[in-house]
């Protein structure tokens, strides 16, 4: 075998694990969208022989076999095609430590999972979730065991989100929020209140569709790329540049959470889309970690569509749709839209208060792995934080514990990316603004230089270099929180009149 | 090995075949339905991929190995695992006369072409399909001889829907159905002209949306295991029992269109989901041919859809749903959903008129798979026909030869089981009728004494027999297209009160 020869071989092996993980892909998104109830049962046994399929290829002696000639010639490889040695060996590693009746029976248990926890959070029946939430805990810790019996099992969880990150840099950077954002909270509790009763306007469903078709052309998402999809909880999925899934959902009386969250997931969308052709059905093809991930979409969400510009830009297209709204001013919407009060939710939280949300998931989380609490005590414990961190009661399960997918989906270890990509997408806009007028731009309504910068720096990369190298590549230097924390300040300092 | 493991391994056998399917008709499901367009990439990727899976699954060393032990061992087998058996050396012995290589060549053209049909129909662009329509017709033609070598490469093709149908048989029912319509369609011209023009009534979508649960409903559809999806082309496609999909297309001014076509697909869902328990996940479940299905989609919409104690049931609901309708009476409106008079779009067609479209395409096919004509003269034979066998003028492709998505899909040879399974139906309903007061129960609104018979005689069985012993089965007798032409004349008799 020569090199060529390798990687032709690699090529096909990546687009055969594409091809497996495109087919599960679809049948998730299909669950999630249209799927009638009934489907779990089939759905599962599809699920299980595809995730033994792609388990056995990845491990398999043909798959092993080549890694070991490659790793053999890494000399001779070029940066793309060590990256991607370097990638599969960690896959590898990390799933020939898991017995494959293992894997093929966790996967089944996700997609039994998903449904139970959409019926416990419709009935907010936690007591039928606790099983499943249970097994899910019992799993990533044997998983964790096997695969870095060394590691500190939450910080395996965490890796598996953003390459790198541990409680130890999550503590210190939680801490460094708390600092911050708590005080700047109290002083917002004595400024004057804002009025946010005319968000709860009636916009008709239909008006709020086209809505979004105008926020993924602003976005500059090409429809012939990218659909939008209606769901109970909005997610990004997507299978090669050439084919994005986005989602919403939509409140009648809430027209901004259906808003925020098409912007928020087009930010997914956006930097899945424009890896480098040469990456496309490859390990090196969309979004690096969740952290880059939530960097783009947060930056979107929050630093790009809840700026005073992009909420004056979008105004005259809101009063048209809703004409109601018109009794207030584009001032008063960017206010309102910025108000910075503890809630319940957290997909529906605003800036200044979510990274709080992700706290408690945090420590959550930390006790979880550690073994520090039953399930049976896990409402309970999320309460009582909810309480500590918001000041707030949680009435019940359903607008508690139950509130999000993400345990269900066996993904423990996620939510610390929301907070970090806030923080990331901070440091870029300090970044962007020394060689963009980012404020100008989005006033005008061209958001195509900030694509630009960002699909320059950030998305065209893939999963080229590791999240903090990109990310360092990105700033020009090491990550400072510092960024976020002024950001915030400055931010929530205007809104406020601080 | 022993009988009770052979069995086992066929089982898990057939859960892989299964789940391939179940994988590629998702990602199917998903591209008629709202993928985007640029997906066709990743798409045919994928799919390539996973038919060489299903292909080497089903040809491989362990299938044909575990096949030859199971033929030694017939004696030993239940009727049912016998039957299995059957089914599986058919397949296996039609796909490994075929190349993986062409096969899989196959699977990505026809992925290719369905895009670019749709596309060359949008435009009325025969020459921008022609390429892969010729494409299509030489890979049936050359599967044709290595499958079936000693067969006319036609009725080759007819076999795969229904088999053991042959251009002898078809010939012979063409025949005497034109016999009967010709005449029939004479004397209707000379009747007192229906009036239709009230059916252009504007019924906004919304409600025809509400008007759709309601019709599956009363069908016994139950929406844990059968979804409603929306499609240019309407047709349905299930995942086992537990997961149907059916399809319809909403056109503001012509309700009766999406009605009819939500009543139709309704019937293969009810086929395909009420297969035996037994049979989920084996070669057994589902319908066994496509005149089979055809019989039950079109018993639905027509003989009971259409009929007047059908129309009288539903009319209640249609004027509360788009009150004006109420300035025409139950009875008119049963005559205009029957109205029959030669039109361009076979889907649009009525029931009399029906199977001189099928008649045409029939003539195409045959004329194709013999190498009669060029593809470059196909419009303009199509024209010739619908002139022939209908008395109407094609004003282009898109109304006429591009109107149909079959072809694209590679299925040459399916369009006749649609007017053989429109006999079966009549056939059925003389049946039905020694035991069942048909017009009686529709009237009521309850349909389940219909669907336990069908249930009893038809559905339970799935795969079991072969298509023409399952309908020798519940006819009590051999099939005689009489009942068909005997109940056209009949029910356009009281239409046109000739």
């Amino acid at each position: 075998m020569n090199t060529a020869e390798a990687i032709n071989r690699l090529n096909d092996l990546e687009l055969k694990e594409f091809a497996y993980g495109h087919a599960m892909g679809i049948l998730s998104f299909d669950d999630e969208t249209v799927a009638p109830k009934g489907s779990y049962i089939p759905r599962g046994k599809t699920m299980g022989v595809l995730s033994e399929l792609s388990y056995k290829l990845t491990t398999g002696d043909e798959a092993m076999g080549l890694l070991d000639w490659l790793k053999e010639h890494v000399d001779e490889l070029s940066d793309e095609d060590r990256r991607r040695v370097e990638i599969r060996d960690k896959r590898s590693r990390q799933l020939r430590a898991i017995p494959v009746e293992e894997y093929v029976a966790y996967s089944e248990l996700i997609n039994e999972a998903s449904n139970v926890w959409r019926e416990a959070k419709n009935n907010s029946d936690y007591k039928l979730f606790e099983p499943y939430l249970g097994k899910i805990i019992d799993a990533q810790k044997r998983f964790a065991s096997l695969v870095a019996p060394d590691m500190d099992p939450y910080d395996y969880c965490l890796d598996q989100y953003e390459e790198g990150l541990t409680q130890d840099k999550c503590e210190e950077f939680f801490g460094s929020l708390r600092e911050h954002i708590v005080p700047l909270l109290e002083k917002i509790k004595a400024a004057k209140p804002i009025d946010t009763s005319f968000l709860e306007v009636s916009f008709p469903v239909s008006a709020q569709r086209e809505l979004s078709k105008k926020l993924m052309e602003l976005e500059g998402l090409p429809e012939e790329n990218c659909i939008l999809g209606e769901v109970e909880h909005p997610f990004t999925t997507g299978f090669s540049k050439y084919d994005m899934r986005i989602t919403t959902h939509y409140y009648e009386n809430n027209f901004l959470s259906s808003m925020y969250s098409v912007i928020h997931e087009g930010g997914h969308a956006l930097y899945d889309m424009h890896s480098d052709d040469r990456f496309v059905f490859t390990s090196l093809e969309g979004g690096v970690s969740m952290g880059v991930h939530e960097s783009q979409s947060r930056f979107y969400e929050n630093i790009i569509g809840r700026s005073r510009e992009f909420v004056t830009l979008i105004y005259p297209e809101l009063i048209r749709l809703c004409p109601k709204l018109a009794a207030h001013s584009a001032e008063e919407l960017w206010r309102a839209a910025n108000v910075a009060r503890p809630s319940l939710i957290r997909t529906e939280a605003d800036e200044l208060t979510y990274p709080l949300h992700i706290m408690v998931r945090y420590e959550m989380e930390k006790a979880m792995m550690k073994g520090e609490v039953n399930t049976s005590e896990l409402p309970e414990m999320w309460n009582g934080l909810y309480k500590e961190y918001l000041g707030i009661d949680v009435p019940d399960d359903k607008n508690g514990i139950l509130q999000d997918s993400h345990w269900s989906g066996g993904a423990i270890g996620y939510f610390p990316s929301y907070a970090l990509g806030s923080a990331y997408g901070a440091q870029l806009l300090a970044k962007m603004g020394e060689s963009l007028d980012v404020r100008e731009t989005v006033k005008k309504g061209d958001l195509k230089p900030v694509n630009d910068w960002l699909e320059e720096r950030i998305w065209r990369y893939g999963c080229l270099y590791k999240p903090a190298e990109l990310m360092e590549r990105a700033f020009g230097g090491p990550f400072d929180p510092k960024y976020y924390t002024d950001y915030l300040e400055r931010k929530f300092g205007e809104v406020y009149g601080l």
